[in-house]
C-alpha cells in the first residue's frame, strides 16, 4: 500500500542505526485530552485521507480505555473525548471493566482491533468496525491469560492467523509468542509455539507480538518487544524477525540485537520507566518507509522511522548466531 | 447406562455422609506395577464385559505418563508395562515430555483422553482411540498454560463442551473453571467462566474440574477439586455442583459443603498429603450407584460411593447460602 | 483453684520429660459432632460440677466457628451442634465471617472468650457470657491485624491485661508478643513489647501466646507457641515462660527447650502437619497438677500433663544461656 | 482560620484541574541545610506571624528523623540543624531508631505531631509540644505495624479520633485506612474500617490517610494517598472524600479520580521514583483557598493549590459512580 | 576394605529393586539419648573391633550439633550425651553456632569430618580427629554459602578432592555438584562444574552429595540426593552416578531412576516430610555388600542395602538416555 | 605513585561534601563506540604516558563484555571495538557467555582484572595481561555464587589477599564482604568475613566492594557499595572504610555516612536508575588527589574527587557511632 501525507524524516548523517527517533519526540504528550492523562501503547492505520488510530487513554482514574483518534499527518491526533462504544450481537452495549494496548488491522475491508479485557482474568478482546463509530464485540478467541494479540493483515490458506502470549494475572517474569489459526474467527486452534525469550539479555524475560506484521518479499517483518530484568525492575526494548510468507510458524530470521533500546528521558522517565513498546507500524511500499509507532515510559507515543531493506539487512545480518 | 460389576459397597448404618469411602481403601497401593512407582488421579470406563482406564503412572524418573488398565470388577486392575503410544496424523509416533491427569470420556464410539502435556507450558492434550491400542493425536484445544480438561460425554446443542481451568506455570494459587465449545474439536471458541474459587474456605484458592459430568433429569453432575491454603501447603477436597442440562454455563445448585477432604493416613500421608483429586466417576443408571475415583496423596487410588438421590438431594440442600 | 475431677495421669517411670502426653490422646478425633470435621485450638475451664469449654470447630464449608462443650472430666466432650450466637448492645445478632483459636478466661465472675476474628483482616475479637447460652460483643480491642489473644486471669494494679501478637494478612514468618492494657475492657493502650522470636531454631521464626497466665508463687507461668521454618513448612512447639507477678512486663525466666514437639501421629499428620498450639491448661491449686490442652495438626485436641514444681524447675534449670 | 502571608498563585487560565501544581516547585530541594540530603513527606502549620513545620529529614547515613522548620511565607524555609529531642514523663530523652512522615495538628493550644517509628515493628509515634522547642512523648496509641497516622483536629463527642493504616513491616501491597478513638490521647478503642483500596487503577493497591482533616460546611475534607502497582514498582498519587462532620466513620464522598498524579521531573525522578505524599494543607477560611504539601519522590516537597469550592465541587462531581 | 560384622540383610525374592530398606528401619527413632530429640543426617565408618559414626543430634532447643556414637553391629548404637569439643591452632575451643550434616572419611589414617556451620552464612566447616575424642579445627575450604561438602578417600594426582553445593541463605530451590581440589586442605581451587539437576522430575530442583565415594573397578561410585518440589513441598530421593577414576570431574555414568524414594511412613512423616537423604555407606569388599546410611525425613536414620554389582548394573543400564 | 595529567577539578568554595563530583559528568554518554550501548561500572589504571582501562561495554543484544580503553587525560577515552580475548593454558580462546563489573589492579609489573562472569552460576573470572592485548585465563578463584571481587594492589605477608561478596543467582537482597587469600592465585583459603550490611539505612541490604585498595599511612583506604531497598527498587551509594595495613581483616574505620548517593539525572535515570557503583580509584600520592570512577544508573560513568586528608578526616569523624 502507497500512503500518502506518510510521516517522515531521514535518518541523520553518519547515523548507522538500523530505527531511528523522530527528533521532536514524543509525539503525544501528557494530558493530550480532556479527562484523559497519558495515551501509549497505541495503532494507526492510513483512513480516507488521511489516519485513524486506536489509542490506550489513561481515564483519570487510573482505568484504560479506548478512545478514537485521527490525523492528517500520523502526527498530529484529534482524540476522541468517550471511549468507543461496542455493542454485541443483540446490540446490547458491552460493559468492560478495562481495555488496553490495542493492534489495529484492515481485513478485506473490515477494521478489526485486538486488545487486552478482562474475562475473570486479563484476555484478549475482539471488536469489528467500519467506520470507527459502531463496534461490534466478536467472541474472546482465547481462555485468559493472554495478552498483546496480533492479527495478521490476510488470511493465509483460508485461514485467519493470530500470535498472542499466553500469560498469567500479573506482571509475569515470563512469555513466549505463540500462533494460532481460525477459519471464522470465532473458533480458533492449531495453537504453535512460534518464538520465546532467549539468552540474549534484552529479551530474556519474557517476549511479546508488537505491530501487525508486514507483508514482504522476504516475508513477514514482525518488530515486538522483548523484556529484561534489572536489579530496579524490567526494561523493554524492541526487535523485529521475519516469519516465512506462507508457513508464518517458520522464524526464517530473529534478529539478535534489539532495534531501540529506552535511552531518552521520555523513554526512562515516566508512569513505567524505561518502557519501549511497539504496538503498530506504517509501511509505504513504493518507498520502503517504515514508520513504528511505540509505548514510552507507559506515558508517551514515540515515533521510529528505518526503511525496508536497512532493517532487513540488519535482521539478516545479524541474526547469524543465536536463532532460536 | 447399567453397567455390569459395579463396584459398591453400602454406607454403613447411622452414617449420614453423602458420599462414604471404601472399607478396603486405598485400591491401587504403590509401585503397583513393573517401573512404576505410584499410580493417582486416572480415570476409568466401562468397556466390553469388565472396564478399562487410563492411569497416571510415575516412572522411577519420577516423570508422569499414561498407562491402561483393565479390571473386571473396577477395583482390582492389571497395568500395561509401557506407556501409552500415539500417533500424529501422518503416523509419526509423538513424543511427549510428560503426560498427567486423564479425563477418559467415550462420545459417539470413540474414546477420548484429555490429560495435561507440555508445549512450552502445561498444556491439554487431547487423543482418540477405539482400542485402547493405538492412539491417534488431535492438536491441543487450547494455548497453555491450562490443566484440567473435562469433556462432556456428548454435544449439546451440536457442540462438544469442554470445561478447563486455565493458569500458569506453577502451583499456581488461582484458578477457575470456564467452559468452551466447539464443532469439531479441533477449533474452539465461545469461552466463558463457569464459577470460580469463593469464600468457602475449602475452595478459596482454587478449583478444577475432576470427574466426566454424570446427565441426570437435574442436569448435569459434576465432582471437582477445591484447594485452600494452610500454614503448611494446599488441602484438595472434593466438592460437587449440577449444571444445567441444555445450557451447561449454567450452574444450578453449587454445594457449599465439601463432599470429602482428607482425614485417612492414605490422604494424608504421600508423596504430596492432603490431596483428594477426583478424576473418574462410574454411575449406574438402573441403581443410582455412583462410584467415584480419586488420586489420594499423589500416591495412591481411592474408591468412594454414594447414590444419586442421597448425592443430589445433598447439593441442593447445602446450595442455598452462597451460590456464587 | 483446687478442681473436681481434675484429668490426670502419672509421669511414666524413668521419664524425665518436664510434660507428658496422656496415653488415650488425641481426645478429640475427627469428626466429634455432627457437621464438624475437625475440633482443635480451644479452651476449657471448670464450670459448675465439671468442665466447660470454647472449641474451635471447623464446619463442612471448611469455615470455622465456636462452639461450647461440656464435660465432666475434661476428657470426654459433648458439643453443641450449633455455634455460639452473640449479639450486640443493641441486641442484635453479630454476623461473624468466622471465628477461631478461642481463649477463654473468668475475670470476677464473667466468662471471656478471645478469638480471631475478621474486621476488614484478621482482628481479635471478644465476647462476654454469664451462662455461655448468651454471649456478649465487647469492640475488638486492636486494630487489625492480630491473633493469639490472652487475657490475664485477673486485673493488675486495676488494669486488665492482655498479651497479643500483631501480625499481617497470612501465614506470616515473624511474630512477637506484646502486652497491652485497659481500665474498662473498652480502651486500650500502654502497649509493650514483651518477647520475640529468638536464636534457639524450635522459636526463630514466630511465638505466639497460648493459655491464660497461670498465677503461682514465682510468678505468672504462660504456655505459648514457637514456630521454626523448614523445607517443607512451618512447625509448631510448645514453650514456657514466667513473668513477674506485679509486672507482667518483665520477663523471669524463659525457658530455652520446648516443653513438647510434634512427634506423634496425630502431631505430625493432619490438615496442618507438625502443629502442637497449647490454647488452655487447667491447674489444681492443691495437688499442683497441671493439664494443657493443645491442638494437634490442626485436627485433634491432645492433652498433656505436668506440675507445677516440675515444669519450674524445668523452666528455671533451662533458662540460663538465652534469655532474650 | 484566616491565615496571613498564606501561599498561593492562580490557577491558570484554561486549566480546570482541581488542583494545580505551584509553578516553581520544588520549593525544598536537595540538600536543604547541613548534614541533610532529602526533605519531603512534612508537615506544616500557621504559627504566630509566620509558619512552623516539622519536616521528615534524611541523614547522611540515610536514616530519617524529625526536623523543625521556620517560615514567612510558608515557601522559605529555614530548617534546625538538630532533630528534635523528646522526653519521657521522667524527663529522660527518648531514643527513637528512626522517626518519618509527621502530621502536625493543634488541638486545644498544643501541638501534636504523629509519626512512624519503631516499637519492635514500625508503629505511630506520638509527641506534644506547646514550642517546637520541648517535645513530650505520649505513650504509642497502637502496637505495631501501623503507619500513616492522622489526628483530627478537634475532639468528637469528647473523643479523639485517628486514623491510620494497619500494614505489617515492609513495603506491603495492601492497607486501608481505619478510625480510632480515644478519651485522653492514651487508650484507644472502638477502631472502625473507614475505606479501603478499590477497583479504580489509581487506588487499587493501598491508601493511607494524608493531610489533617479540614473542617467545612459538607464535612471533613481530607486529602489522602492510593497506591497502584505497575511493571515497574509502585505509583503514588493524591485523591480526596469528604467524611460527615459529626460521624466521620461516615464516609459521604470519596472522589474517583486522583487531584494529582506524578507527572513532573521532580515527581518522577528522585530515591523513590513517582510518589506523590501529601502530609499537609493549610486552609484560609476567608478565601477559600488550600495550600497542599506533598513529598514528592521521596526527595522534594511540592506545593499544590486549590479552593474549597472547586474541590468539593470535583470530589462530589466524581464520586458518583465507585463510591465504595 | 573388608569389614567385621557388616549389617546386611539379603533382598527378599522376587524383589528386583537395585536399593532394598532394612526390615527393622528406622535403626535410630526418636529421643534416641538424653537431651536429644532426632537423630539423622549422619556418617558412620569402620573403627577398631567395631564402628564409630558422627551424628546430627538435635538438641531440645531446635539447634543441632554433632555427637560420636559408637557400635558394634552399626546398627545399634550408643551415643555421646555430650556435642564434640573441635579446638583451634591455639587449642582454644571453637564455638559453633551449630553443626549439621556431617560426612566422616578416613584419608591416611586420619579422620575429617565435614559438615555445615556458619561463618555469617551457611558454610562448610572442616575437623580432624584420630581418636574421636579431640577434634581439630581446619579453616572453612570456601566461602559461603555452601552445604553437602563431600571429601574423597583418597588423594587423585596429590590432590585432596572435595565435592560440595554452593548454595544461599535459604531452603534454596537450585543447586548443582562442584568439583574442587587441595593440595594441603587449606587453600582450594580449580573449581569445576561435576553435574547439575536435570529434566527428570525427582532430581529437577537440587541436587545435592550424600556418601563419601566407594572406589571401585567401574570408577567412584556416589550416592546423592535429588530434589522435587510438589504443590506441598519439596520430596528427596536417592540417587547414584560413577565418576572417573583418576579424573573424577568425567561422570562416567549417571542414573536417571533414583535408587529410593520416599514411601514409607518414617520417610513420609516427621520433621520434614518425604525426606531420603544418603550421607554414608559402607562397602565391603570381598562380598561387594554396600549399606547405605540415611536421613528419613529429619527425624529418623534408615538403613538400606545393596551389592556392588546389583546396583553398578542398575545404573548402567538406567544411564543411557540423559547423561546430561 | 605520583600520576602525569591526573584528571581533576578542585571542589567548590564552601562546598563541605567529603567528595565532589566533576562538573562535566558523565565523562562516558550512551553510545559510546560502535556496536556498544553503554559503558559504565569499569576500572583505569596509569599505563606509559596515559592511562588504560577495561570497560564494562553492553553490546546491542544486551549481553556485557569487556573492551579495552586508552585515555592521554583519563577523561576522554578510545574504546577498542571489540572485546578481550582471554586464552587459555594451552592457548585455546576462552568463551565466556558474560563478563561484568571488572576491578583492575597492578601487582608485580602484571596486570589482573577481576570480574564476574559465569560457570553455571555467577562468579568471580580472573585473567592477567602484560599489554592488554593478550589476556591469559586464571582459574576462577571461587565457587559460585560471587561477583565484586577486589585485589589488593600487593602481597600482605607473602599471599595475596582478595576481597569478596558471596552471593547468589539473582539481585539478592544480601550479601557482605569477606576477605581470602593465597599464595598463587590459584588455590584459596583463610576465608573470613570483613564486614556487613548494617542498621544504617543506607547500607542495610548489601554491600560489595569496590576501588582497589589504596595504601596509606592510616591503612587501606577502600571506596565501596552500600544498598537500601525502598518502595521502588535499590538504592546503590557510595561509601568508604580504612583497614589495618598489616592486617586488613581489621576494620580501623568504616564511615557511617555515605560519601555519594544518586541525587543527579544521570545517577538517577537510566538501564537501572539510582546506582553509584564505584569500581575504580586513581591517587596521585604526591598531591593527595584521588579521582574516583563510578558506574552512574548503568548508563554512564561519572567521576568524582577527593583528596586523602579530607576524605580520610571524614571517615574518621563519623565512624565514633555505629562500627560494625
Amino acid at each position: 500500500m502507497n500512503i500518502k501525507n506518510f510521516p517522515w524524516e531521514d535518518r541523520k548523517e553518519n547515523d548507522t542505526s538500523p530505527v531511528w527517533r523522530y527528533s521532536k519526540n514524543p509525539i503525544i504528550g501528557r494530558y493530550p485530552v480532556k479527562n484523559i492523562a497519558r495515551i501509549f501503547n497505541s495503532a494507526v492505520l492510513p483512513y480516507h485521507d488521511g489516519f485513524v488510530g486506536i489509542f490506550r487513554a489513561e481515564q483519570h482514574d487510573g482505568v484504560p480505555f479506548l478512545h478514537v483518534g485521527y490525523s492528517k499527518d500520523a502526527i498530529h491526533w484529534d482524540f476522541e473525548e468517550s471511549k468507543i462504544k461496542v455493542y454485541d450481537d443483540n446490540n446490547q452495549l458491552v460493559e468492560y471493566r478495562y481495555m488496553y494496548d490495542p493492534r489495529l488491522v484492515e481485513i478485506e475491508g473490515t477494521y478489526y482491533a485486538i486488545f487486552c479485557t478482562d474475562n475473570h482474568g486479563a484476555t484478549l478482546g475482539l471488536v469489528s468496525t467500519k467506520d470507527f463509530k459502531t463496534f461490534k464485540k466478536i467472541p474472546d478467541p482465547f481462555l485468559p491469560f493472554n495478552r498483546n494479540g496480533v492479527l495478521f493483515p490476510r488470511k493465509i490458506n483460508g485461514k485467519y492467523i493470530m500470535m498472542s502470549r499466553p500469560s498469567d494475572s500479573g506482571h509475569t517474569p515470563f512469555g513466549d509468542i505463540f500462533l494460532s489459526e481460525s477459519k471464522d474467527l470465532m473458533y480458533w486452534g492449531n495453537h504453535r509455539w512460534l518464538m520465546g525469550k532467549n539468552h540474549l539479555w534484552w529479551q530474556n524475560i519474557k517476549i511479546g507480538g508488537g505491530s501487525i506484521p508486514i507483508e514482504t518479499k522476504e516475508g513477514w517483518l514482525i518488530f515486538y518487544h522483548g523484556v529484561t530484568g534489572t536489579a530496579n525492575g524490567f526494561v523493554y526494548s524492541m526487535g523485529a524477525a521475519i516469519l516465512d510468507l506462507e508457513d508464518p510458524s517458520i522464524v526464517k530470521y530473529r534478529c539478535n540485537n534489539y532495534l531501540l533500546t529506552p535511552s531518552e528521558p521520555y523513554e526512562e522517565m515516566g508512569f513505567v520507566p524505561n518502557v519501549i513498546f511497539p504496538c503498530s507500524a506504517l509501511f509505504d511500499e513504493k518507498t520502503g518507509r517504515i514508520a513504528i509507532y511505540y509505548g514510552a515510559a507507559d506515558s508517551y507515543i514515540g515515533l521510529a522511522f528505518t526503511k525496508l531493506d536497512i532493517v532487513t539487512d540488519y535482521i539478516k545480518t545479524h541474526a547469524e548466531k543465536w536463532n532460536i
